[in-house]
């Protein structure tokens, strides 16, 4: 049989089969906790730096899903190798962890219920669809601010990785109204830059690499690599407020995000900024992050591999 | 057979079957919209109004789910009506709607996917379990106020019932290391109060009962059910800001929620409420109540019907 | 001749040769005060209402223009009735008054010279270009929220009608990518609901009329027209706060400002509201308001008087 | 003739007719950006930053002025040479560029007007008035913090120098009922330290200079020089959030602006900073200036070159 | 012997002898709730309303002062009586009553001694100053609104008057550079006018009296006093948001406070309120009151009676 | 006699006798700055420090006590020795400094009153009740974060350190709901940690110790030691903005204050930080510390030296 397993709190079961009752918590309250890597080369990616965000995410949670993290990453790596069995042999997969507090007895939502509930624990993956993505390659990505406002920390820490995603389907809706290819990028309530609803945000400015605070953002994986591949190109990485001022007037911009590493971003709110094509430092990033990986990841995306 | 019905995108189909895949909107962004009601002697509880509310917040979402009001009230009696059936005599049914954007193709949460989404659509229905809340008329609820706060209405509004419910997840753990049967009543960003996780928060000053305003809250069918029985009884009802030194000095406080109508609030932070028993005006609205729907709503909860 | 009258700080001038000079504080500041009225039959609306506000501006502003309300109303009365006779009959004109803090010496903003300075008062008329606003009558106005929000009360106060408004300039540059025919309808930092750039925006919600507070709008002349029409008509008129939320379900929706009057709303970010067409009471209001000038006010700006 | 010429959106004028007519969006709508830079030895200060400014901000208001950078700075040059030529010999020259959006069709502030709009365009000089400045370097500036507060960047970035100034306006009433010379400092909405009207403010601290962030504040160019002369004198420059009780304390406050380059701050709200007098980084600080330009600023403010 | 008594936790002494100790929690923290009253014609003024207040802030507080409001009322008058035999017969006694939780032992503000501490309760009387008082009745006062900004009540409710009141004496100090005779009236943090430092702060407009909403004031004695008398006399009294630009337009202003019952303020931040002196309604409230209490109260200031 | 004496407003007076009259601002406002420092070894620990950090606050208060620096300091010695002198050889004292704006007139709190004051000063001791402390070193103490949130720079600066502090014991009582032996550390407006009512908070990440910026919380003197050592043992000391979520996945935590000097923290809202216990950076912070003075101060507060 070649349907692709998925483990589901405890078991393994063929992905047709998966999936959640009515009254889990993560149906019930969005309560969720997630996590996203892939492959490259079928060999997954950083999972030991997504396994601790997730275990970091459970703490903040107070959560306890009687695995270590040692037990989630030697499941992540059975499914996923059991999974790419099934795929073309150029093929990826992405690997999805979600963790949410459990089933609900039958009344959803009462607090009451809470301290016996058994967390479900799910991990899937997907063939990576690399023909989504290939348009931002190319022409690069449009971001779009809507009204809608990210959640604050103080309510929802984005630190954690979650899919209490409602604010992001409304800004969305919003962004498509103005350009339907066009990413969501969110303000939070002062009206600084955070994130895209899948991706870090960064921007080049005089040669240097420039990041919105880890106050409203999540510490991306990705991020963290390209952090790291600054550091080893001698490219200076700093965080601090970024206002749409910045962006706009940013020599360059791009995402950082586990499906397609980095791509540019060549306008904002219909502004085109820098001169409206992948720059310089983008491309010494992404060139460097293809020689860590071993193949060279804009081709991939664009098909050309 | 008797296991209970339920409606899933078009279909009735036995509860043990139903589920949502891990693709679904709903447990990929929690960007579901749902509504619960009751009945009272079997018959469903304002189900025009819950059924109202479903479409505001359908058309906040921008979502059409190819049924009209007239179609989901009609399926929402069906349900109900053949899952009365499989209950005592004395029972009642709690009956739930929930709404999400549908199912994603494999990659999760892709912008790009949603326009072509066919939303998910669900009725169910469970029998109520008034010994949860009986304490709550015997003793009175206490309710805490964590640090975690409300998400503001520039995120999601609270006026559309939704299942980004992960700061209410947070909050509860805080209320609960304070008094584990407490219920989490959230401050907004300003320090007012809101809203409990699954209730309207209501206090009386001087014959009056105030509410906090519409800004921050859902407006619910049992708070207008309270407000109805208010005009009735020649009661005045007012909106305005409220805070924590307005309820822990008010004469009465009270929920006002669907599972249990009523319930008497006795105590906030550990500071007694009035004299720390259920007060006059909280009789003679809960009176009132239980004359409107032909049942006393008390007995109900204690089990004395 | 047959050029318009200009009156500009004492002068009456023909328009041709009205402007500022480079170092005016209206030009090096846009520190200037407003008021925009119209008139019916030839016949100027309000004008006394108009001129209070100017006054209160030019009192929160501590600006003295030795001129008293009756020397502007006498003024206004004069230029409008000379520069009337130079249009068509069924024409009409709108009048502008704005003041401004004066000419600074040549040194731009010094704050010394602010003391001796004499302010620059200006009352220009136009005739009424109805063909930009037939449209808005025909199929309603979409409004559309941008990312840029509101300056608050604590900066500027917008109980002034002022002219620093870059960030209606730079918000309409955001609208303008959804949809080149919306008009901006800026939030405030907490997500209410505030006023477009040139009118008030009102709701209408079982059968009453509601409106954003006083705290983060002008309080609009056509608005006191549209409040004292509702009494007379017994339609209660409410202020509150208002949210997206409320757009989107109200059953109607609509503007009133001078150049016309009143004009319906039918989308709020590409949601329709109501029903999509101009509802019962945007009919009683606006054929009240046609009673009390004397004209039909949408056949006039259809251009079917 | 020996008036001083001005350029106007294409043309070389006299000053005399310099201005702009009153349906200009700089007079209607104060959606004005603006720079302003100086000579020294009637040479222009740092022209190719200030030119960069003003597109930075052209960007940020996607504004197209049919001029390259390389255009105005030679039409900068070329009317601050012919304009010097008509002062005196150990005169300066303020140059002053601002644009707008252009002239509306009569109707003020249609949104629809705006996309056929050609832009303003206007560049003209002045005298240095230095005796305006000259108290400043002798008892040092007495800077205030009235309620008034500064624009939030998410309504409009005072990263982009504009002339939506009237909370400046309103601001300096309230400033000049503590001192009729005092300099106005506004917080922003947190209670946070920015900047003056026409300069930013830094102070000195354990012989570091620290500046509030680039969120609330201008990039002054001449705060700009400052950092370079920092560097260059081995002087940590740091940017942090400053409060009054930073100012307060300081060992050193200043003023960098264009006009005077660097004058000393001696009180906040009636506190003496350091010793009351400016002191020893300022003294290298204005020193190192001096050399660089050619000139000692200081005596030429205090009229002693 | 003619030394006024003072109640100090359970003992009446002589004032020379009172005082706290310096480990007392009303000296170490602050944390000292107080009420204040007077008397008229030697009768104390609504004591009921005074200790009820008292006993709403002691709920706050969650501190139990082993005295019944019973208690305090007979307390109070008994030091009244006693300390009134000692003053002129035409003079007035101020009576303060304040709380603080008590001595710690010798290390200050440890959270662990709190829960054995003692409650200090105080209740002491001074002849009424009305000297002070009488300019505020000749000319009119003037408020002034510093940088300084209310603490809100999220943090401390100012429904509890309490003597954490260190942003008071900051504020005051900056109203005093622009006029040493003026009176702080502080803002909120979101720039709405709140109260003045022993009084509350109300407008007229339209022959209404309007007051701020009491989220952010102390609900006075005296302003009640004026709400039963705006009652009784047929005037409308509202609560709403007010800023600056509403009191500078006010027809009227005026504080209510228990030293002056009702004094006309008739400037704000230089600007003039209505016609610069005391209007119609304050003279139909202040009569009123005076008749209420049976003497007039304005020539008792002015030392007239 | 063996009874320590304090020194108050120019006089060394027993402390049996030593208190404040009921009219002094300390009492009546909570306008007080306070310093603390202790002995090791009975020597003054940084007396300047801490005595610089008095006059800061007194120049924020802009209050002049007729004593310098080195007159406290003298006194500061004086006064310790002499109390040293009366206790155990191996107890160690406290010192505390005041300073209130002196006593008021007989009716509290006029302004009007401030301008003649003689500020209250003064200087009191106390033994090291090092018993209190000694769980906190075997156990670690547990924090909690309370709906109440710190005073905001806007209102009172942390940066003086000042009794007013009822949000302090407001918050302590939500605190102690929970675990009446944790510490209450409050949040700020927006979310961030802060400080507890007597300490800074440190955590320790990727071998790093990190801080809250200065905003919103007091320059401690131990915080300030921490620093000193961190930068002789060659580890990062880094300020940013921290929320809960930073906290509990932290690997250490501890307090730094003058007391105790530092303290390790094990939980935060009932999560465990790190393993639970000491880490390795405290050990060595610690350890440091111990050197410095001259003797093991874990010991000490342990009662082991």
């Amino acid at each position: 049989m070649n349907e692709p397993l998925v483990y589901l709190s405890g078991k393994l079961i063929p992905e047709s089969q998966a999936g959640l009752k009515v009254y889990d918590a993560g149906i019930v309250l969005g309560a969720t906790t997630t996590e996203m890597t892939r492959t490259f080369g079928k060999e997954l990616f950083r999972i030991e730096d997504h396994v601790d965000r997730l275990f970091r995410s459970l703490k903040y949670m107070d959560l306890d899903i009687g695995l270590s993290r040692q037990d989630v990453i030697e499941l992540s790596v059975e499914i996923t190798t059991k999974n790419a069995a099934l795929i073309a042999e150029d093929a990826e997969l992405g690997l999805i962890h979600f963790v949410t507090p459990g089933e609900f007895s039958a009344y959803a939502g009462s607090a009451a219920g809470q301290q016996s509930m058994k967390p479900t624990v799910c991990m899937h993956t997907f063939p990576m669809p690399f023909q989504l993505w290939a348009e931002y390659f190319r022409t690069g990505i449009h971001v779009i601010t809507p009204s809608t406002r990210h959640v604050p920390p103080q309510c929802v820490d984005p630190k954690m990785k979650n899919r209490s995603r409602m604010h992001w389907y409304l800004a969305d809706r919003e962004t498509h109204l103005s350009d339907p290819k066009a990413i969501t990028l969110l303000l939070d309530l002062e009206g600084n830059i955070t994130e895209t609803s899948g991706a870090n945000f960064l921007i080049v400015r005089d040669g240097k690499v420039l990041s919105p605070t880890l106050r409203n953002i999540l510490p991306g994986v990705s991020r963290q690599q390209v952090i790291e591949i600054c550091i080893e190109e001698g490219i200076e990485f700093l965080e601090q407020d970024l206002q749409i001022h910045d962006v706009a007037n940013a020599d360059e911009a791009f995402l950082s995000t586990t499906p397609y590493c980095m791509a540019p971003c060549t306008r904002i709110n219909g502004i085109q900024i820098g001169n409206g094509t992948p720059g310089p430092i983008y491309h010494r990033l992404i060139g460097a992050w293809s020689k860590k990986v071993g193949l060279d990841v804009v081709k991939q995306v664009l098909g050309e591999l």
